[in-house]
């Protein structure tokens, strides 16, 4: 028996999603393409098999625009949220303007930090907003770094944080950010967290673009999304598709694979189960908690506390390193981590590191990631676990 | 009833590679993984789930090093060809020398030829290897391209072209470069149409890098490969996944179901059907030219030129618009196209202008593109509608 607690590193696989095949029969004109074994063709095609191939691929366009509450043109399919990012972030060095600066989230993902330093070396100026203790940035010290920082052009926060489930105001800082700059802002949230997370609207956000990806709502892999309010001229070209915005042959089936994901996940997710979900979420914290020579990180953060989504918590262990915790309980049957996937070979923690968490209890923290088919029983189980481990060590 | 000649857009969809899931089960480690539900995890994730995802990831690696003969650490996976492509031509901005400049070969896919006009914008020298007449380059026009351009780091040329078959000799190309130059050059090749169209060796050829594409042999959308000879850094950075060369959580599935689409169809196409394969593209050849008004482009093509791989066949129909004629065609049943998928929005045919094609003739010019399971009566079929098309236009 495994028990499954890294959540935001992928979410498990959700069968459902391989249905889709099944499910999209029930539409008519797709039917035909799985008659004639053509849903597979090339969407750029001109022949009836390409036809039916694009025709899957803008059904996609149109159930995410649903989902998300946006227009279907806004939406661009990707490989993935890495390359949403990249795809923002690197329309700097073609712009055509003074100012063309970056501002960055001292708690970004690497694909946002590490491209930072990228573009820094291509001669575009980068700068970090710092986050508070909690792990975001606020109104406050965006407007700051605005000031200090006239030559922005861009600006990316990620709404909920991977490592520790911070929530970013994102609203709250896109308007502040437009009404201090008084000029065209570009503002790009990175949202691959926030499906089944939390609640949120790229409308009333008024972002400028955002990420997102399959996998991290149990869809499939190489399949992410990007929303842009408006076009932007890309770094990378090639054969044009996505209207310019992301070239490559497009891939139809992963497309309706997310969106069959991405529904599924929502609709769990606010069903509110009494035994899993959320529930599960908060009886994981209220337990860590009770554990004795656990630390919440931060430990500001209290039960119920609404700048975090429930579904990602830090938390330290006194006198036990992260990596052996995470060891000693992969060993028991369950999946956890110290942070972030995509940086787990590196053994710093630059996002605890910029929330000022002290270095003893960075090198203690794990991170423990739930989700909607999380069960209250599971929490009890990996709750046990962790109790057994600190009474041996 | 549908017939299909449009395989240099994408493969027709290798159902056994659907089966991997169940092959790949008769491996003891992996078949753990789908017992434990665990192959979709993070192969970036240290826990049991994230090593098998890993190890899986890896299996794959040593399967397609096997098929390309080439070492396991040689191969990055990607999201397709088109990011291979574009990680090796952006990697020169971030090149620390005073020779980074770029020679293309004038006949390139739009993933190349459109990233060297961005390249440009970005202060990149970039310049145009001619090709001959019959569509690729030849040793001593790269020999007069490299003379004249000494700022020239990268070379990149097609081996198979997309729009006609003709086959770069990629490997004198290689030898001749290295001694014109006298001097580290890397030379990199878009091999996306290789795989099952012509014969080929990674090593033979002595290439710095080559790119790989899964949909192109019947694998799954989303998934590509990079043949590296040694690493090289990459403009977009991230998570670190694939050694830093490609970030962003890593498809082990899509690289299993990449290699088994791959070993199936250079398999299949070395079996040497008599009835399919390269038999029925060579009975298509020879049916065209039967075709009083088709003109085979370009026109010095003949029957079992060694110059050309079989499968991929330009023809011009006197009269008749290429792209009337791809639509009546597709009345007809019969998918093809005029030229690249990923340019059917554009009118033009830049690669068939670079070959010296009169406008005329390219206007009229349609692709013909067949597969190891393309058929002698599929063929007869297709020459049947040609045939009838001529007589009532």
């Amino acid at each position: 028996m495994r028990y499954y607690f890294d959540w935001a590193a992928t979410a498990p696989y959700q069968y459902k999603a391989d249905n889709i095949e099944q499910e999209t029969r029930q539409n008519d004109f797709i039917a035909h393409a799985f008659e004639e074994k053509a849903f597979f063709a090339n969407p750029s095609s001109l022949h009836e098999e390409g036809r039916i191939a694009k025709a899957a691929l803008e059904e996609a366009r149109k159930r995410a625009a649903d989902l998300l509450d946006v227009q279907p043109e806004q939406l661009y399919w990707t490989s993935g949220a890495s390359e949403s990012n990249a795809i923002v972030l690197f329309s700097l060095p073609l712009k055509n303007s003074a100012a063309r600066g970056l501002l960055f989230g001292a708690a970004e993902h690497p694909s946002i930090r590490e491209n930072a330093a990228v573009l820094n070396k291509l001669g575009i100026q980068t700068a970090q907003v710092p986050t508070e203790s909690y792990g975001a940035p606020c109104v406050k010290t965006l407007q700051k770094s605005l000031k200090k920082h006239p030559e922005t052009a861009l600006i990316t926060i990620m709404h909920v944080n991977n490592e520790t489930g911070a929530i970013a105001p994102i609203e709250e800082l896109v308007r502040s950010a437009r009404n201090t700059a008084k000029r065209p802002l570009h503002f790009h949230a990175d949202m691959v967290q926030s499906p089944g997370k939390t609640p949120f609207s790229l409308k009333e956000f008024d972002v400028d673009s955002a990420s997102f990806s399959a996998h991290k709502t149990g869809g499939p892999r190489g399949v992410g999304l990007l929303y842009l309010k408006k076009p932007l001229i890309p770094l990378v070209s090639g054969g044009g598709q996505e209207r310019g915005i992301r070239s490559g042959t497009e891939n139809p089936l992963g497309a309706l694979k997310f969106c069959a994901a991405l529904e599924d996940s929502l609709k769990k997710t606010a069903e509110k189960d009494p035994c899993a979900g959320e529930a599960a979420a908060q009886a994981l914290f209220k337990g860590l908690l009770s554990i004795e020579r656990c630390v919440i990180v931060p430990q500001e953060r209290c039960a119920e506390d609404k700048r975090f989504s429930p579904y990602i918590v830090q938390a330290a262990f006194k006198g036990i390193a992260g990596e052996t915790l995470c060891r000693m309980l992969d060993d028991a049957g369950f999946a956890a981590s110290t942070g972030s996937a995509c940086s787990s070979a590196e053994k710093k923690r630059p996002v605890l590191e910029a929330m000022g968490v002290d270095s003893k209890t960075a090198f203690e923290a794990i991170r423990l990631s739930t989700g909607w088919s999380t069960s209250i029983s599971d929490v009890e189980a990996l709750l046990d676990a962790l109790r057994n481990i600190c009474a041996v060590i």
